[in-house]
């Protein structure tokens, strides 16, 4: 059999490609990154773009970008890290990042869906045993998919079934003679609840494990500093792998793991995808040192973000919204509805209302349910969020009227 | 136990950081990208870099890299290509790209190493079989490790076992009920040698099978027009996936892959590292498109690092050296001895000839081999070329006369 032959089911997404590619799927956002571009030549405003403060388009982010990019050009350093990419620019951002996080040493990763998959793959063998949250990221299931070893999932945020989990795993352990790695996120990005960190941590005391959290959502937003969940729990030096990404709030790519200086050298020796590919390009690196900089030095992007957080959440809750259990600055508004009425409500949003922003469905979530994505960042304005709860009330008004369920939905 | 614990054994290469780290492990090129860098404050004639065409440091490339960060910063587009990181440029470089490579459509990738492991498990379901080369690249190797199904592996470069591993799949096929998958590489990274695509394409009048190719060597170094090995060995419209890789020739990071306009959107659709991560940032894909217009209009550059292969290569020869079976750039020196020899001799190259390599040694090769890795590119002069020529014959003399076996060898 061909084995190409199956592959004509173009897959959840992939099946509504015809309609929808170029307009739900692969669209495009043109213009400077932030809360109003243009989507087919007209202006919307966008909650799509996890630039939560600001950063990607900061005159002197920009200012450092162009700046780099003209003095390395973006080919430097060649070679993985190991054999020819590293630079004293890499270096210090490690330094600055350790400082930052407050763990004793981190290595930066070229890309985070990897860094965090063979960061899991190169601390466990087949003996050890990995508890994680049932809500974790793509990146971090492959990385289980690799582990050759027993894995537990626990109910996402479910601390008592966490328990019972870890509780399994130390009795494997005892035939295995294996250790624990517990797995969650500081903020999960679809929900936006924070993961249970201080419950986790608390469970050190009766077990022996340690913690890895993914905080790609917390890094920059959460926490006094914005050094991340770890820190708004008042548990960062629990955290014994702390990964985080900047292509979030650090408007880039890339990302970095932290922790003892033993296992992060461990690490930056044994992980295939950071000894087997190219290092973060310089102009990368040095935007990235930047960027930690202004989240340091100027706590006014935090605050910014946090009452566009406040006023968008509390408008919507105001209005009757479900937001289920956010408390991140990840904001999702849950609805009912078939997905054609989903799509004739998005369709409305972006083309009457001129409101971007990312819809979720069937398959991903259960039939029947509607969840759109909104992230504010720091850089929206009063009227972004008053025109778009202002939308959102009228277009639900139309839902809960059904009349999306009879509207005719044009070819996009 | 802690599961840490055991990583205290740093691993093959970590064992020696103590060292080795900053000289062997982790050094830092310093200056700008090229056959003369710095390394500790002192000129090299360096021979690590996959910077075949000499683009990296290119004026026309540095200066469409320093345009396009000024125009867009590194920050856009933010997010994964389907939700909101596609642009038109991405679209053109596809375009392009297809056109170059001679493939009905291309999907960009956001980084090589992601990008072909999620692309095989994309794919191959539980009922498929893979069969590979035993030398293919890591990041093909995590791909078959995500698959749940049955895979055997031939033989590097050995055609009948590679027909014995076919003969296998077939009939572990007809009780799957699944396809075949053959993944092999343009160009070997290491040994330099071709893989035997025009022999494999030939097995698929006996066998039904599609045929993957990793031709991150090959991409602007192999071919007529520098398309790849597939187009050295006319076998190009025989490759039913062709990934490559920007990270060598492309003198950048990110990857591609171009095949059948309907296994490419499939992949688009349904490739995890792709649809769960970041889109390659602008300015990179502007840079790209930059690079592979220099690869198509300009071919004295791959003419120029032809020409410099074949003198390094014939030079070699010449002088006695065993290169193995290359026919490619990649340029290795197969010698005798043990790893403090082989350390005594790299230093000696290093320090006192002004040559800067990569060596290889055990646990990646046996016991008592030694290898040296060139990458001659088309930046590299006469002059370098003789320089080192004279510097391993001299080098290798002391070898062979034991020099280094009493040598006293320096903390470096």
């Amino acid at each position: 059999m061909d084995i190409f032959e199956k592959l004509k089911h173009m897959g959840p997404i992939g099946e509504h490609s015809e309609r929808a590619h170029g307009y739900f799927a692969f669209p495009k956002l043109e213009g400077e990154i932030g809360p109003r571009m243009k989507f087919r030549g007209k202006e919307k405003i966008v909650w799509s773009l996890n630039n939560y403060l600001g950063l990607a388009n900061h005159p002197e982010v920009r200012a450092t970008d162009a700046k780099a990019a003209a003095d390395f050009g973006l080919a430097a350093p060649m070679g993985a890290r190991m054999m020819s990419g590293n630079t004293n620019y890499h270096e210090q951002l490690e330094k600055e990042l350790s400082d930052y996080m407050g763990k004793e040493d981190t290595t930066l990763l070229n890309y985070g869906y990897q860094g965090i998959m063979s960061a899991i793959d190169a601390i466990c063998n087949r003996r050890d045993v990995i508890v994680y949250d049932a809500e974790c990221h793509a990146s971090i299931v492959d990385g289980l998919r690799l582990h050759q070893g027993h894995r537990y999932v626990f109910k996402h945020n479910d601390i008592e079934d966490c328990e019972k989990q870890l509780k399994r795993a130390v009795e494997m352990c005892k035939t295995t003679g294996g250790g624990i790695l517990v797995i969650t996120e500081g903020v999960f990005g679809m929900a936006g609840d924070q993961g249970k960190l201080k419950e986790i941590v608390a469970l050190k005391s009766t077990y022996e494990f340690r913690l890895m959290v993914d905080d790609a959502h917390g890094f920059g937003t959460m926490g006094k500093t914005g050094a991340g969940t770890g820190e708004e729990q008042n548990v960062q030096d629990q955290i014994d792998l702390l990964f985080n990404t900047f292509a979030k709030s650090g408007a880039s790519i890339g990302a970095f793991m932290s922790g003892d200086k033993a296992i992060i050298n461990y690490i930056r020796y044994n992980s295939r995808s950071q000894i087997f590919a190219k290092s973060i390009p310089l102009p990368l690196v040095i935007g990235h040192l930047k960027r930690v900089q202004m989240m340091r030095q100027q706590p006014e992007l935090k605050d910014k973000l946090w009452s566009n957080v406040n006023k968008l959440q509390q408008g919507l809750r105001e209005r009757g919204f479900n937001i289920g259990k956010t408390n991140s600055p990840v904001t999702p508004i849950y609805l009912q509805g078939d997905i054609p009425e989903a799509t004739a409500m998005c369709l409305d949003l972006r083309e009457n209302y001129n409101i971007f922003c990312s819809i979720v469905v069937y398959p991903v979530i259960p039939k029947g349910q509607i969840i759109y994505r909104l992230i504010p960042t720091a850089a929206h304005s009063d009227e972004d969020i008053e025109l778009t709860l202002k939308a959102f009330t009228e277009t639900k008004a139309k839902l809960d009227q059904k009349v999306y369920a009879v509207a005719e939905i044009p070819m996009v």
